[in-house]
């Protein structure tokens, strides 16, 4: 097999073999094929695509280059969510006890930050001492004990993504809906998944900002899901505006903990709740609609939710004391208000400039290994569609040194809109199963 | 200027300025920008293409990554040729003393073999001791004493081609009209030219087989060679079948010495002549194609150019014995005649098996590095229309062994053809030039 020939393969519009794909990611994590034929071939992907067969052999391939989690018939069904990444985006935060608190074994596996939007595993770090390190033997170990556990991608999940991504990261060779595709079904289905529920983000603070490609992503993945025996469910949602009032580390996490206790931001409150049903449709715990949203309204009335949020917490070596005191979690040096300008109707308030200056403040990395400032970020309560009064406050910026709340005024001032700007999206777009689209 | 932004603009239909084009190729010959990053772009480039100001930026970059020669206003018209490769393309071997000993100076930096065509400097030095590896010194000094030098491509000239041709070679990056125009130009720029002349060829033993992709190469690397201040004049020539009737170094070095004394095979002659005529007129030489016409016929007919190539030989180190004595050249030690299969019509020689075998055979590379079999090849006179009988020889195979013959044996039965094949094309198809395209 010459890779050349595959580059031009791909390159003239044909397809690889899917034996073709598993030799060639074994070649390439044995350092048999060097990145610069593996970039040209990615840039190839992006231009020509990839056909379904070659999706699903690249996935297996992936998967097929670590170790995955193995079940029995005597463990209930797991079941995870991906959201593609936003702006304010703490649902799992909140997803993963709550879901687990009804019955259903969540290994969920989350990302650092990446780009504009900020990780999972970066918030849950916020909480001193809390390790997302986790070996697969201590996830499987965890979720049998309590139903649950919340881990970084380790070099034993589908180390063959982690090198691509890498190499795409650096080669402008990430925004391709079947490598975004592959990338994501190759960990999740690592975790031995019985189902899985997608939040696909749409609008100007996600990856893919158009409504077609956020469609045309979530239909492959949810193929790709059902294909490697995974019953998948994807949501589009809005990511026009941040996801609740608090972008930053610490700050979402405690937007979090108001969440498990049923308080806390509407639409935080909404979105999680109707993945939360989605999984309990998909892990087969609830057999309607109306009885998973009872069940998951349950769970956060009686504090079941919450009271898994903290055994969570526990379990990976966390202070379990900031789950009834958040004041336990780092906190700015210095806060200040942001004034509305005008009086007048806020019309927009765009997520990528909030995003970029928390990474800015020192709460995301520029570069892998940068240590982080989790304490850093926003809280806004300005909205689309806001009325709101010259010198009336819509947001707090949250940093460690007046550098830092200067890019936060100034992130405000861009965000922040007043002009003729598009309507704000509805929260939930499309639900999309094997089945087909639906309007939600 | 962050690499990645720079490719992801030329992955979604961007342009780079002039600026960043310097910038990266300095970055890349430095070793500050990586093999990977510049594979992307490259295959983003052939996705993509050039517009005309990157195209001549991008020319501009790699001729001033190195060194050119300087000639001064007492020096003569300098003017070289360059064909886009072909099997049994020798017409370089003549052009050169025989343009020369018309008062042109002609320093023709030539390439090895490549894929399934022969190089010049490799035919040169078939002749024992015959030295390509000119300094750039030496090719000044040689060209202003006896007007004619013929030499490798160096490190010395355009390294950021070099280096660029060897990353494309490898990942499928070769075949984009920009990348190739700039490659061809930015190397003959170096040489100062006051003209050039390029050989296009097209049909199915070209690298661009078809017309319309011949075309378009020739028309932009004339538009690139006047933008560089160089009079150019393309001609698209037939490579639907061999040129002439040998194949193979030392045996193609021979059919050169013939049509430097006005024999040997009549479309060798016709397109060294022709393209000869070119030359002279964009040195200004010669003010019509008639005047030139003469010119050349009588260099030929009065031995002048086959002097010239005496003296070349002699100046860069080989046996001139060779010019009155070809059997001074390497010879095959074994030697078969190949027969007509049946009474017919042969409808087709293609190229590209010929070219192939000859590598195999051992007078190709199949990695840089490898030392190679001058003596092996073909002569071959069946051609496209020509009527045979079965047990006539149509063709000869020179080979080290028998397993060589095995292989020349092969490659005939493969090229020539006798069934319905597309009519063969006229040796000379169009002229391009500044002011547009004309039939010849």
């Amino acid at each position: 097999m010459l890779i050349q020939t595959l580059i031009e393969r791909k390159r003239d519009g044909g397809a690889l073999e899917p034996v073709e794909w598993h030799g060639l990611l074994d070649r390439y994590l044995r350092g048999d094929v060097p990145d610069y034929q593996m970039s040209a071939l990615l840039m190839a992907v992006i231009w020509r695509g990839l056909d379904e067969d070659e999706l699903i052999a690249l996935t297996d391939a992936m998967l097929a280059s670590g170790a995955r989690l193995k079940w029995g018939s005597a463990d209930i069904a797991r079941v995870d969510k991906h959201s593609t990444g936003g702006v304010g985006d703490k649902v799992s935060l909140v997803l993963a006890p709550l879901v687990a608190s009804c019955g259903v074994a969540v290994p969920m596996m989350s990302g650092r930050g990446l780009g504009h939007t900020g990780g999972t595993t970066d918030k849950l770090e916020s909480i001193p001492g809390f390790r997302t390190d986790l070996t697969l033997g201590q996830v499987q170990a965890q979720v049998r004990s309590i139903g649950v556990a919340m881990f970084g991608q380790s070099d034993e999940i589908a180390p063959a993504d982690r090198r691509l991504y890498a190499l795409r990261d650096v080669t402008g060779t990430v925004p391709s809906i079947p490598l975004i595709a592959a990338s994501i079904l190759s960990k999740k289905r690592a975790e031995g998944l019985d189902g899985l529920v997608l939040d696909v983000k749409t609008g100007s603070g996600a990856f893919l900002p158009d409504l077609a490609s956020a469609e045309s992503l979530a239909e492959v993945m949810v193929r790709l899901g059902e294909a490697g025996g995974c019953r998948t469910t994807a949501l589009i949602t809005a990511m026009d505006r941040p996801l609740g009032r608090a972008i930053g580390n610490a700050l979402e996490l405690e937007e979090a903990l108001q969440a498990l206790t049923g308080e806390g931001p509407a639409d935080l409150r909404e979105l999680t709740s109707r993945l939360a049903v989605e999984m309990l449709l998909v892990a087969r715990v609830s057999t309607t609609p109306a009885d998973a949203a009872r069940e998951v309204e349950e769970a956060i009335a009686s504090g079941r939710a919450l009271d898994r949020f903290r055994q969570l917490v526990e379990a990976q070596g966390g202070n379990p004391a900031i789950v009834d005191d958040p004041g336990g979690l780092p906190q700015a040096t210095e806060v200040e208000l942001f004034e509305a300008a005008d009086d007048g109707t806020i019309t927009a308030v765009d997520p990528r400039p909030l995003g970029r200056a928390v990474i800015e403040m020192g709460g995301g990395r520029r570069e892998l290994g940068d240590s982080i400032d989790h304490s850093v970020g926003f809280v806004v309560t300005a909205r689309p569609g806001m009325q709101v009064a010259a010198g009336q406050p819509v947001a707090s910026v949250f940093a460690r040194d007046p550098d830092g709340i200067e890019v936060g005024m100034q992130a405000l001032r861009a965000a922040i809109r007043y002009g003729p700007a598009d309507p704000p999206l509805p929260l939930i777009i499309r639900r999309i199963t094997a089945a087909g689209r639906e309007q939600p």
